[in-house]
């Protein structure tokens, strides 16, 4: 999946004029709402929810900027459709966020406001990077930014509380390497940055270091932490009664104390003198470390040397400075370990099994021309067959079940008040994924409904010859992730097609669907930390959307393999990585117009058939079997 | 070509004994001497290159740092074995640069110098932005910067004088449009941006801008010039004496007045209150204009907020203020007229029949097994013909003959002093161009040398497989060149080959060989301004090195074409553009391993080369016509 479906909120246009008089009353001239929390999570917590409830636009990513005179949200194109509709009448502008201009509120802003003016933006759900920027951008104007406001909450009743599920264990053989070991790796890191303290506030980074889950939030299995990382204890700022006694207990043994999740500021401030603590300017808010941020400055100057993992000076006697450098973790949780993988390719078996099962199950419905067959009960019936297998957790994402012009909308959901019934001729999109204890799956397929017509048979095979295109890619080791977006698109580009999304995300190991630090998307920025290594789980999903029409997207997932004999004089032109395609799921070959696809297309596709089958033949029987049989007969 | 052969200097060893002492006497622990000149130009005149005559190292890319007990120069691979000849014995240190860390340089001063240490590099010949950045860096260690010393002057004896040759018109039918119209266009981008003054310093956005051109470096016909660009009138400082009587009068009808070169700084420093001065932070020095930077900053943050070309405040009523955003001169220079084009095709077929009657020449050398053939004679043999074409100016690069190993650097340049005789068996590699009225030549062909083995062949093969695939792609207007990189490296990558250089660069119109904004080069920054645009003329010219072996590299100009009809529902998908190949010559059908071409490879190659026979046969007698002919046939 490319993004993520959101939770609906109902709208009172009273919010915003609620915020005008908050904002009066402090004296503030503007006010900016961000989609984010103090984890600076993808999908807050309702509590943080604070974009959505004002605005009424219920998308998972937007940015509201309210002034006395106006209000709008930036919404990418993904959400255009939706927005249009949730804002129509509320008195708050759709704001068309162009790929390639992240800050384009901070331009409207800075073209807006007065000299003079003020600025509110809590510094709590603001990334230490970003508000770098934005105050440089507004100084550069004599405009005041406030940070210490949280003004949506101040006129926020019936504001959802923080979210209380349980924690627990994420234990072998499941998390092959053990806490204490990810412990010492991070602290070796820490060393090599001469860094006392390393504070976490983002909850994936959190989850995979201390071989924990939760269930704060929907999809993500993870729980609304901090974690600060001493030379032998660490810290976990998690409410208490959130972590049974025995997850306590193993945890204590691993040096790891817990703290009330409140309480992260006050430790903080505790730090010893002299103290050097290492935090990722994109992982880490304004709010809990800006303090220490506004003494021993540079950074901005840093980056823009080229240092993006450059450090902060700092005397040694002083109070505690901050070291500014990617977390360890990040790099470590993306890069799956040996044994990690293997759970991920019997994870695949199993997720791969039950799509038989649905297939069959949909196919039937189909021939038998259901009536009632619509895209909710695809979902349904979708999660109930993955339900059904073995540490399945949860699904990873809303499921996208789009039947043609529905399927033409990457981020469509479809709603009991909203959907449609699946008759009749076209294409059927069915993007999803479930969290298994194994690993996290993310698929897209598309199935012919009727008799498709040959122009969406044509974009079907563009868009699997672009996914082939890099799926059988070789690339030197550590090339800029971004950078190999062109080989998915040259294809599509070929037939004057392309698609507004990226091409591949980083997916987690029963973590986040959506993960860093590599991304493949031209419009992304290639920063060193999207280097690609060995071990990465990255989506291969590229698409055509023609709006009003249909929609076609393929995805699958792929890990970074090392080549061992990399061509040419062995070494002379450095290493090299492959993909090995780790999701196991007939692409259905009726949409295919064959005499189009290279020797080299088909050669790949039925060999990927030929894997499907044999891996997956042990995990289904009957009319799945058979399904299965014929689903990856070669072309 | 994709970097340029240098001149050479001889070395003296105490000349950094002598800057040490001029540091000590000036109180500086460290000094910067960068390979640049007060117009940022690529190839300085040598009266700028001071590191060359400091080091020792001759190669037209490096940095030279100087410490009381360090000496090195940072310099990129295609220098290395260069470098490792030229400084041996010198006690300066070869500093081996790798892609994607431009300011290693920096890094290692901030890691070595204490805090409270001062550091100086001449701000004349150093960029705005690169000094931010610089600044940046070494305050956050505390390290302080002076830009108002040029060290190296002070122990520079004989330091060569500023050249003085003549400027000249480049008029119609050459210049299709008019200084006046330039200037036009030029305010009006000014007015976009609200400023009463432009100043201009790169050499070859002058030339551009007033339709004149000059011969003060070898290669890049441009003149030493600074420019001023008001509401009515310009002014371009250059000494008097280098123009012409016609010339001065006809710049005076279009409202450009003279000045003596060295007046810029007291001509900006009498710019009336309030004047807004656009500037490029990339293509003009700190030395110009980092006194008005030094008020109303923070670019460094509108940059990192995403707006590269974002304005600086100001109060009105104040000096003046810098706006600064890229040269409007840049991208017009890069966009290439319809007229221009066409100029630059019949330059082509000129350029083509001059390499035909070479290689007719080259091939009975080969067969009479001429004992004196050398790759000295190619160079000498090259030129002569060239010469005789008409509009023929000059090279526009010194000519790369390099005989296998040889041709396994890409940056060789045989001397008298060493060079290799073409004899055996093996591959020769020419990359060479020429400079004539209706435009700028660069390409480069490798030609078999008796019996080429079968990997020579299969690595000349996966070569040109990259070279079509680039050349055949259509891609979406605007998109960041770099990203365009992996489409013509992916058939090497396949391979488990590479190369350390970048796929292409933009070419001027009788202008520099490398030419901005545009680079198709996974290592350069992705930004803004190197998006692709109608017009553009590039280089594509992947390769494959085996050290001490041989190289390839295959090398045509292209130039960006809108295409019609760009596939789907028309414009759905957005504006297209592809590449029409400029460059007219064979590619020896010899060295290739035909059964590895695809039927799309075999008939991209059959095409280009019936459109060579078209376009060259009209141009070619005799000898010439036959050898067209028969390296034209098809596949």
């Amino acid at each position: 999946m490319n993004e993520h479906a959101s939770r609906a909120a109902t709208h009172d246009a009273a919010r915003v004029a609620r915020l005008r008089a908050a904002m009066r009353d402090a004296g503030v001239d503007a006010c900016i709402v961000p989609s984010s929390d103090p984890h600076l999570s993808e999908y807050p917590p309702l509590h943080w929810q604070a974009r959505a409830w004002l605005s009424g636009f219920t998308g998972s990513v937007g940015t509201l900027v309210v002034t006395a005179s106006f209000a709008g949200v930036w919404v990418d194109s993904r959400y255009w459709v939706q927005a249009e509709a949730e804002l129509d009448g509320t008195g708050v502008e759709l704001m068309k966020l162009l790929p390639g201009s992240p800050a384009a509120h901070v331009d409207w802003l800075v073209a807006h406001l007065a000299p003079g003016a003020v600025l509110a933006v809590d510094g709590r759900v603001l990334a230490l990077a970003a508000a770098d920027a934005l105050a440089a951008a507004l100084t550069a104007r004599g405009i005041a930014l406030r940070t210490d406001l949280d003004l949506p909450a101040a006129v926020w009743t019936d504001r959802p509380p923080l979210p209380v599920q349980a924690v627990f264990e994420h234990g072998a053989p499941f998390a092959p390497l053990a806490r204490a070991d990810k412990l010492a790796a991070v602290r070796r890191a820490m060393a090599g940055h001469s860094a006392d303290q390393h504070l976490l506030s983002t909850l994936d980074d959190i989850a995979w270091l201390f071989n924990l889950r939760g269930a704060d939030v929907n999809y993500n299995p993870v729980f609304v932490a901090h974690a600060l990382v001493g030379p032998e204890r660490a810290t976990l700022f998690v409410d208490a009664e959130k972590v049974p006694a025995p997850v306590r207990r193993a945890l204590a043994a691993d040096g790891v104390d817990l703290a009330a999740y409140a309480t992260v500021p006050a430790a903080l401030a505790a730090l010893p003198p002299g103290t050097r603590l290492l935090v990722d300017p994109r992982r880490m808010t304004h709010g809990l470390v800006g303090a220490l941020h506004a003494r021993g400055n540079g950074d901005g100057g840093q980056r823009a040397a080229g240092q993006g993992d450059g450090e902060h000076g700092g005397v040694a006697d002083g109070p505690p400075t901050l070291v500014q450098a990617p977390n360890p973790s990040t790099l470590a949780k993306a890069c799956k370990t040996a044994a990690e993988i293997a759970n991920v390719r019997e994870t695949m078996e199993q997720d791969g099994a039950a799509l038989c099962e649905f297939f069959v199950w949909l196919e039937a419905q189909l021939a038998a021309g259901a009536p009632d067959l619509t895209e909710l009960s695809v979902d349904t019936q979708l999660h109930a067959t993955r339900a059904r297998r073995p540490n399945f957790v949860s699904e990873s994402f809303g499921t996208i079940a789009g039947f043609n012009a529905n399927g033409a909308m990457p981020h469509y959901r479809a709603t009991r008040e909203a959907h449609a019934a699946i008759t009749g001729d076209g294409l059927l999109l069915i993007d999803s994924g479930g969290q298994y204890l194994g690993g996290t799956t993310d698929i897209t397929r598309v199935v012919p409904v009727g008799t498709p017509s040959l122009a969406q048979k044509h974009d079907f095979t563009t868009v699997l010859q672009g996914m082939i295109a890099l799926s059988a890619a070789r690339f030197p080791r550590g090339i800029r992730s971004p950078m190999l977006d062109a080989i998915a698109r040259a294809p599509l580009w070929a037939q004057g097609l392309d698609y507004g999304h990226g091409t591949g995300h980083g997916v987690g190991y029963f973590l986040n669907v959506h993960e860093g630090p590599q991304v493949i998307s031209h419009h992304a920025p290639p920063d060193a930390v999207t280097a690609m290594e060995e071990g990465m789980i990255t989506s291969i999903e590229p698409g055509v959307y023609r709006a009003g029409q249909w929609g076609v997207r393929i995805e699958n997932l792929v890990v970074n393999r090392r080549v061992a004999d990399a061509g040419g004089d062995a070494g002379d032109f450095g290493e090299f990585l492959d993909f090995e395609t780790l999701t196991l799921c007939p692409i259905d070959t009726r949409c295919i117009v064959a005499e189009r696809l290279t020797p080299h297309e088909r050669q790949w596709l039925n060999a990927y058939h030929a894997t499907v089958r044999a891996r997956l033949s042990r995990w289904v029987e009957g009319e799945a079997r058979v399904w299965l049989e014929a689903r990856t007969q070669p072309l």
